[in-house]
């Protein structure tokens, strides 16, 4: 049906036309039984391609080949390691990067410029590169070896975070799928995460770049573990047009429901991430509306969900909700104490900047649940966003602390 | 000695002549023998007085009833309560804000309008007005009553942190000592933190406040325990005049010295402070020097110290440098990677940008210790600045996962 945008059961990366994934283990992270590190996307015909990277000012010299070669022109395909960040590493780093495209290309079959190049892990570490050419000789592509993909990418992670959705467009029926790893490191512009999306339709690249841009700033951006922002942030998508569509277009057929689409599997690629975050147990979604505009709608939201005092009572299921409100007031986001309504797990909590009278025992009994809400109106105007986050739990800090010993 | 400044051996708020502080059980907080909750500082002469808030927009109607009656006059003296911030209560907490100084004038026989008000504590509780005028009642004043309330402060705090120090001006003997307490909820622009610092010496009130402002830059706002930035923070000088000095102005004779005083006492207890933020550890020491300016110096120094993943890997005593670097990257600070030196405890690890091989295990040992610097040299201009912050510990979200329960 044109309009409705489907899931598609057990979709991943590879769910879309003409994409072939694969993925080994090249020795990167520390062996064990099933451990991939090392993963390839290949397209079967060439790529529209549009990115967002970290805003770091610290980067990544891996980035820097991508916004290269994305720059460039068509893209064929990326290469993906994880165990080693790529970063830090003095002029080596470009070198590497340059190579493991290079190295991929040759296995692919297609240009060096043609591949994309994405590295997470330890900073300050170099790539071995002689175990990633080894490697890469190993990876075997197949249609539905996205899966293999989405572990390979994976540091902290407990699981992969895959997730595809179809349409109609012009009577063609459409794919997007998306992969992506998280856990730690992470907060609005981007973070350690990389999410690589790919579609079979046609789309025209300044509309796929600005579409991009947009459900970014309200699904990746919006999420944040601890606050920390990587230097290797990189959000892909490659879009292929073997759907054979007329080119979706600003303005065309097919535009609203793509972007529809490309939400979707962001935002449900955001949320795996949340819930996924290092040492999790509970996903927190924060609600902001009535914010002066959609600026200040995010600020809020976003400050809240990353306020590690809020985390805190979240993994507690303390409904201390004064906290809440502390980080609404260190947000920098217009808020006026005496408009603010708060709600937990839709319990109304106050009201007019007045605290109402609540069953605590019921509200700390639903905040046990896997994902606590906070939704607040700060009766200033239209402006309202969602932001993404998890509680911040002792493991957070048993996993930080141990990570490169 | 005219030109050196002196520590004073168990000074406090009450080292400055005519200060007198006492403090009293009220049942704020939960009961426990030797607990205090609830403290007054009177001076025998009235004060020039200055103040630094909390920049938050929910801010605690203490602060408010402080901020005007620092406007209107000079300041005799204060009360503060521990356990209940009297933030987010609706009307009734400017009532009973305005109520608590006039409880307090009438013990201390002063005006209403000479008694500042701070509250720490849980939000969104309205405060016990029949609890605080029976507190009041019992609390007796000395001049050695800082002692108590320093303790009565205190919330989540280990220790008391008081600090005194005198020097010479004019030929006449002055002191300037302290109190503060955190010890989470810390972030700079203040956090819940509140500090009161008094002298007797003669101090004109436009060079008081702009001078404590600088100081305050360089001290209590280069403190970061976990980024959260509090309803209530306060800073309060008081300078009472009983010095007999001729009054301290800008330009004048004993500027330079008082302000190097006043700094001593605010970096002294922040740096308290930071060893006693929640659950930690070890302190935090971030260096900046060669960054463009004071600004960027300040954003990098503040990031670094604030980061979660650095605080964790301080914890585990890891010298996972990488995160530093990714810490500084996403500070905002102008940053060059090829130019950076890093050091950890005085262990070069990085060099213009490339990484140096380190014995690890000797500064794994260093790190061991009570105290962990990273010094960072942006080499692009000149300056420099110093943040303090405090590791991060499972202590920390067990603390937090429990505070209102």
């Amino acid at each position: 049906m044109a309009g409705t945008v489907n899931r598609v059961e057990g979709g991943t990366v590879t769910a879309a036309r003409g994409f072939l994934a694969g993925a080994t283990y090249a020795g990167l992270k520390t062996y064990a039984e099933d451990k991939l590190d090392l993963g390839l996307i290949l397209s079967e015909a060439p790529c529209t391609a549009a990115g967002v990277f970290t805003t770091s000012t610290i980067r990544s010299p891996s980035v820097t080949v991508s916004q290269e070669h994305i720059a460039r022109g068509p893209v064929r395909g990326l290469v993906v390691n994880a165990g080693i960040a790529n970063t830090c590493v003095g002029e080596q780093g470009y070198t590497d990067a340059k190579e493991m495209a290079s190295l991929a290309a040759r296995h692919l079959g297609v240009q060096p410029e043609e591949v994309l190049v994405c590295s997470t892990g330890i900073i300050g570490v170099e790539l071995p590169i002689s175990l990633i050419r080894n490697g890469l000789a190993e990876i075997g592509l197949s249609t539905d070896g996205g899966h293999a993909l989405a572990r390979a990418m994976m540091t902290t992670d407990t699981r992969p975070k895959e997730f595809a959705v179809s349409f109609e467009v012009d009577g063609r029926q459409v794919h997007v799928g998306g992969v992506t790893k998280g856990s730690g490191m992470i907060h609005p512009n981007m973070a350690t995460m990389l999410a690589f999306v790919t579609t079979d339709a046609a789309v025209e690249s300044d509309f796929l770049k600005a579409t991009l841009r947009e459900v970014a700033d309200s699904s990746f951006n919006m999420l944040t573990i601890d606050g920390d922002t990587s230097t290797n942030d990189t959000l892909l998508v490659l879009a292929n047009g073997l759907a054979d569509n007329r080119p979706i277009a600003a303005g065309s057929v097919g535009a609203d429901i793509f972007k529809e689409a490309l939400s979707e599997v962001c935002v449900h690629l955001t949320k795996e991430m949340a819930r996924d975050g290092e040492g999790a147990s509970r996903l927190i979604v924060v609600e902001v509306s009535g914010a002066q505009d959609t600026v200040n709608a995010r600020k809020a939201a976003r400050t809240v969900a990353s306020s590690s005092l809020v985390k805190s009572a979240v993994y507690g299921a303390d409904p201390n909700w004064g906290r809440v409100m502390m980080a609404l007031g260190r947000s920098g986001a217009a808020a006026e104490e005496t408009k603010v309504d708060l709600y937990i797990n839709g319990v109304c909590i106050m009201q007019e900047g007045k605290p109402i009278p609540f069953h605590r025992d019921a509200v700390v009994a639903l905040m046990r649940g896997p994902e606590v809400t906070f939704r607040l109106n700060l009766n200033l105007g239209e402006g309202e966003a969602i932001a993404w986050g998890c509680d911040l739990t002792e493991e957070y800090v048993i996993i930080n602390s141990a990570y490169s010993t």
